[in-house]
C-alpha cells in the first residue's frame, strides 16, 4: 500500500510555528514514529511552499497511489488549481487541518479542496494524519 | 471510558434513506459492530430528530463523559443554540459526517457547530464515527 | 387513498392569530368541511410547533401515505432539516401556505422545503388545502 | 365567468422543449381537454414571447375578467413592469409555474411577479392550470 | 426646437392605475395642457409597453431632437438595453419619475439609466414632465 | 397582575456555563430574590431546550398575562416561528439577553424577535429580568 | 413665500472645486441671479459643512417655511440623521444635485434623505436649484 | 451619583416629531419627573445634532461621572467615531432607543455603538431612560 | 449548410454608436463581406431591439438551422428568458460580443445565456462573428 | 509571425483529466496538428502548474511576440498577478478555455485576466486554439 | 514650507485611551519634539472631534500648504464629505493611522479617504506623521 | 542592522511597466541609491513572481534579520499564504505599494497580509521603501 503526504505552505515551519495553535513538535520526528506505528504502509512525504508544485506532485503521486493525505495549508481557501488537480486524479485524497480552522478567521471556512475530496479531517492537531492513514489502512481490508 | 454518540435529524431512517449519499447500512447495526470493537468504551447513544433534545443530552453527558460524537445532521447549519450548549459543557464534542457536506449545497457548507467542536471528520461515510472513537481512545492513553 | 395533512408552528392559533393574514376560521372547522367533501380520502391531521415531531410525523407517513400536505409555517424558511425528511421519505409531498409569502417579508423568499417538494401552493387562503388534495385526487384516477 | 390564461416566454414550444422538466403534452391540447371539462367558463388563451405584449393583455383583459392565470415564464425573475401592471388591474391573479423553479437555478427563486398575485401555483405539471381555474370557478360559487 | 417625451410601460393607465402613488390624472389631459403653455416646442408623444419599442423610438429621436423626456417606468431597473439605447445616441436624455421611487421597494433603487442620461427628476408628481421641458427650454435661450 | 419569564436553550446552564460571560449565579436563585421584591406580581417561570415547547408556552400565556419577558437564547438569531408566537399574541413581550449580544458573533446580531417586541433589553446582567419586570409593573399604575 | 436653500459640505468651494464636475460659478453669484428672477419668493440661504448644524437649519425653518431645497453634498449618502430631520419637519423637502450622482461611485447611488423628500433633482447643473424652486412657485399658485 | 444624559440628532423635537413613532412628551418635561422621582442622582443633560459635540460630551463626562444614559439617534447607525469614543473613556454607558429600532428600516438594525455599551435599553418609550437610571442606581447599593 | 446570425438590441447602430468601444464599421458592409467569404454557407441575419423577437427569431432558426451566432447585447446580462429559448432549442449557438465586455462595468459580467451557449467568443471586434462561422464550418467538415 | 501558447495547471493532464468536460485528445498531439496547418506562424509552448512560471512566461515573450493565447486554468478565477502580467506587456492577449467555464460552478465565472486580455474565446474545445491563432493571422494581413 | 497635522475623533486622548492600541504618549508631547527636529518646517496642528470642522481645516490649509498629514480617526471608514474635501484641494494629504486598521474590526478596513490622499501610512504608532513629514520634506528637495 | 526588500509578482518590470501608475525608474537603480544612503544597513533584495519563493525567502530571513519591507504585488489581495507567513515569523514586516492601491480597482482593496504586518505604507511611489527603512532604522536608535 502506498499513500502520499502532501503537506502546503509554512507546514514546513511547524514547531515553529505559533504553537499556541500549531503545537511544537516538527512534522518530521511526528512522520518519523507514524512511519514506525504504519510499517505495511509505504508513506512518501512531500512539502512545498509553491502551489504549483504541490499540484506537480498530486499528479504525480495521483495515478498509482492508494491515497494521498493533502494538507493545503493557507492555499486551501484560494487554489482552485489545487481542487482542479484533486479532481483530475483517480487516486482518493483526504484533506486534513492541524488547527480547527472553522473557529478562526472567516476566510478560513472556505475551501476549494473540500468539494473535491472523499473526507475532510480537521482540527485535532497531528493526529489527523493519523487518523486519515487508519481510513486508508482499514479500506485496504 | 465514557463516549457519547448523539445523532441528529433524519439520522434514524440511515439504510434507508437516499442510500447514493448515505449507505445502506442502519446505524444500529454499525452501532453494534463498534462495540464490539471498542470492548473497553462504554458507548452511549441518544438519536432524535427535535433539535431541543439533541441540547438536552449534550448537557445531560457533557460535564461527565470522556468525549460525544456529534452528528448534528441538518441542524448543523442552522443551530446556534447546539452551537452554544457545545460551547457550554466541558467534555470534548468531535463533529461527524458521513457524506462530504462541502460537496454538496451551499447552505451546508454554514456550521454553527465546527467551531466549538475539538475537531471535525466528514465525508468517509459510517467509518467516521469509528476515527471520532479511535481519536478520543488514542488520548485515553 | 391516505393523505396526510402537516401544520407546523402556530397554525393551532388559526382564527385567533392575525386575521387579517390568516383569515378568522379556525383549521379545525376548516378540516371538517373538507373531509366532509372527500369521502374517499382517508385524511390524517397532525399539528405541532415542535420542528423534530413535524419530522417524526413525516417520517411516519412518508413510506406508506399517498400524499402529504405541508404546511411548514415559520420552519420553512429556516429548517433544512424537515427538508431533508421530504427529500427522505418516498410519499410525495406539496407545500402549501395559507398567506402570500411572497407579499410579505424578505426572510419568508427563501424555502429548505420548496425544492424538495413535487409542488408549492400559497396565499389563497385555506384553499390552498383543497387545492392540493384535489391534485392528488385527480393523481389517483 | 370569463378567466384569461396568458402564457410567457418559450411556453409555445411546451412538448418540444426539455420534456425532462416540462413534459412532452402541448399547450393548445392540454387547453382544448380544460375547456371542455370547464364549459361554464369563458377561457381566453393568449402566448407572447415579448415581455411588453404580454402588459398589453394583462391590462385588456385586467379591469372586466374575474381572473388571469399568469405563467410569466422566464419573466418572472426579471419583469418589474409585469409585477407593476398585475399591480394596476383590478382583476385578480394566479402566478402558475409548470415546473418546480425552487428546486432549480438560484436565479429562479426571486419573482417580481409574486408578491402582486394573490396566489402561486408551481411545480405540478400543467395541472397548475386546472387548480388555478378551479380556485377561480370555487370563488364565483 | 424639437422635443420627445417617451414613456414606459404601465404609464399609458395613469389616472386609472394606483391613484394614490400616480395621482388620477390620464397622462393626455396633461399633455395637452403642456404643449398649450409650451407653443414654441413641437412635442413628440410616444408611450409603448414594449422595452424593445422603446428603444426604438430613443434611437428613431435620438440623432436630430434637442432633448428626449424618458419615464422608462419598470423597465428604468431592470433594462441595461435602454441604458446603451440612451448612451448611444447624441441627443441629451433626462430621466422622469412620478413617484419618488426612492421612498419605495428597494429593487427600484437601482437604475440602469440614470448614469448615461443628463440628469434625473423624480417624485414631484406629473410637473417631472414640465420641469424637464423648462430646462431643455431655457437651454435653448 | 401575572407576568411569565421564559427562558430558552441553555438558560438552565446558567452559573455553571462560561461564567465569564453569563455570571455565576443560578437562575433559580435569581428568581427566589426577584419574586421576593415583587410580591404583587405573580410571577412564572418556564424554561426549555426546545424551540416548540417555548411556542407552546408563549401561546399557553400569551392571551391573558400581562406581560412576557422572554430570553430566546440561542434561537433568538434563528426562529422566525418564535417571532410569529410573539406577533400572534396580545400579551406585550419584552426580549432580554444577559449578556450584549452586539459586543458576540456576527450571528447574534440578527433578531427574528425584537422586530415583534414591544422592547428589548440586552447586556446587564441577570438585572435585565428585574428592569423588564418593572416596566410591566409601572405600566400597571 | 419663504423658500430655504440649504447646501451641505464643500459645496461652498463651488467654482473652485473640481470644475469639470461642479462647473466654474461659485453659488453666491448664482444665488445672486435666483433671486433676482424670483422676486416674489423669499430666499434664505445656508451652507455648513458640519452635519448636525444642517440638521438645526432644516429643523429651524423646516416648520413656517413654504419649501427647502437641499444639496446634502456628500451627507446624502451616509446620514441618517440627516434624513429623519428631513422626515420630522413638516415643509416639503426637493432634494437636488449638481453632477449627476448616479455616474459616479457606487457609494453616491446610495441616499438616506431621498426618500424622506417630496421629490429629487440631480445632474443638470446649477439650474437643479431654479428647478426645485419653479415647482414650489407652481405649488403656491 | 452623577448620571448624565446625552441625546443625539432630532432628539430635541421629541413630542413635536412624528408623535405616531416617539409620543407627544417633550424630553424636558420627561426629564423634570425622572429628576424630582431620583433626587439622590445629579443628573446632566446634553443635546446637540452634532455628532461631534456628543462626542466631546462623551469624552467630558466619560472619566468622573458614574453612568452615561446615550441616546445616539441616527448617528447609532452611522458613527464609528461614537462607539470608539464610548469605548475610550471609563464610565460605563448604556444606550438607549425609545422606539423599537428593531421593527423599523434595515439601516437601523446597524449599530457601532452597542458592541461598546455594557447594555442596550430599546422600545419602551420614555421610560428606557428610568430603566437605565435605575440600574445604575441599583449598581450604586 | 445553414447559419443564422441574430444580433440584439442597439447592434443597428453599429457604426454610428460610440465607435470608441464599438468601431465605425456598419454590420450590414460587415456582413456583405462574411457573406462573400463563405459563399457555401447560407447566412441569415436578423436584428431586432426588441426581446421577444429575438427569442422568436431563436424558435424559428433553432430547429433546422446548423448554429446560431448570437450578439444578445444588452439582453446578454437581463434576459433569463433568452437563455432558457436557447436551451430550450437543438441548433448549437455561440454567444458573440464586439467589445470585451469584461473590461467595462461589473453589470456587464453576468450572462444569463453563456451557460447555455456551446461557446462564447468576446472582444476582438467584429471578426467575432466570422471566428464563431469558422467554428461551425469546421465541424461541418 | 511569432505566437505564444500558455497554458495553466492542471493541462497537462488534458486527454487524460476528465474526458467529459475537457475531451480525451493529449494537447502534444492537438499542437502537433496546429503548427502543420499554421506553417508560417513560429507557434512557442509552454505549460506550467506554477503561477508564478506562468507569469515569467508572459513577461519573456510579452515584449517581442505577435500574440499570446493564454490559458490559465483555474488560476483565471483566482490570479490578480497573473492579469497584472497581461495588463504590464505589449503583446495582445486571447485568454481561451477549453470548456464552458459559464456553465460550471459559481465561482468559474469570475476572471482577473478576461478585462486585460483582447478578446475571451471559451467553450468550443480544444479548437479555441485554432480560432484564436486564426485571429491573430489575419490580423497580421 | 508649511504643513499642516490635522488629527480627527478622539485622538486628543491619546496618552488616555485604550494604550494598548494606542500606546501612551499625548500628541502634544509628541508634537513638541517632531517640531523640534524639523525647524525648518513651519507645522500647524488642528484637532476636532466635529467631522464638518475637519472639513473646514482641510478645505483652510488646502490650497497654499505644502501638505497635509491627515488622521482621520473613526471618520477615515464613514465620511465621504472628507474625502470629498481631499479631492476639491490642491494641497497633496497624506492619510495616517497610529494603529494598523487592517488588523482590527472589518469596518475599519474601508476608507473613503484613501482613495483621495497621495499616501497612506497606518500603523507604525506615533511614528507615521514623522514618516510623512520627511516625505514631504524629501519633495521639497 | 540586516533589513531585506522583498518584491513580488511584475515589480521586476518596473520602469518598463505601465510608467503612468508605477513610474519609469527600474528597481535596481532605486536600490543602489537607497544602499549609499543607508550604508550602515545590509539590506538585502529578492524578487520573484512566484508565490511559494516569497514565502520561502521570508521563513529564510524571518527569524534572524531586524525588518523585512515587503511589497507583495498582486499576491497582497490573494494570498493567505504569504499573511500566514508573515505571522509565523519573528522578524516584524511593513508592507509597502508603489501606487496607491486604494484609489484603483476594488479587489485591490483587501490585503490579506496588512492584519499581519506592523504597518502599512502605500502609494507614495518608489519613496515607500525608503521610509520603511528609516521607520527600521529609528527603531535601532
Amino acid at each position: 500500500m502506498k499513500i502520499a503526504i502532501i503537506n502546503g505552505p509554512n507546514l514546513n515551519l511547524l514547531g515553529k510555528r505559533e504553537p499556541g495553535i500549531y503545537g511544537n513538535e516538527s512534522f518530521e520526528s511526528y512522520l518519523y514514529q507514524l512511519k514506525d506505528t504504519y510499517k505495511n504502509i509505504a508513506i512518501t512525504y512531500f512539502q512545498s511552499n509553491v502551489e504549483g508544485e504541490l499540484i506537480n506532485e498530486i499528479q504525480r503521486v495521483g495515478f498509482d497511489h492508494d491515497g494521498i493525505i493533502l494538507n493545503p495549508g493557507g492555499y486551501t481557501h484560494t487554489s482552485i488549481a489545487i481542487g482542479d488537480a484533486v479532481a483530475a486524479i483517480t487516486t482518493p485524497v483526504i484533506e486534513v487541518h492541524i488547527s480547527n480552522i472553522f473557529g478562526r478567521e472567516d476566510f478560513r471556512k472556505i475551501s476549494f479542496v473540500s468539494g473535491k475530496a472523499v473526507g475532510v479531517i480537521g482540527g485535532l492537531g497531528l493526529e489527523v494524519y493519523e487518523l486519515a492513514l487508519s481510513y486508508f489502512n482499514s479500506k485496504k481490508r
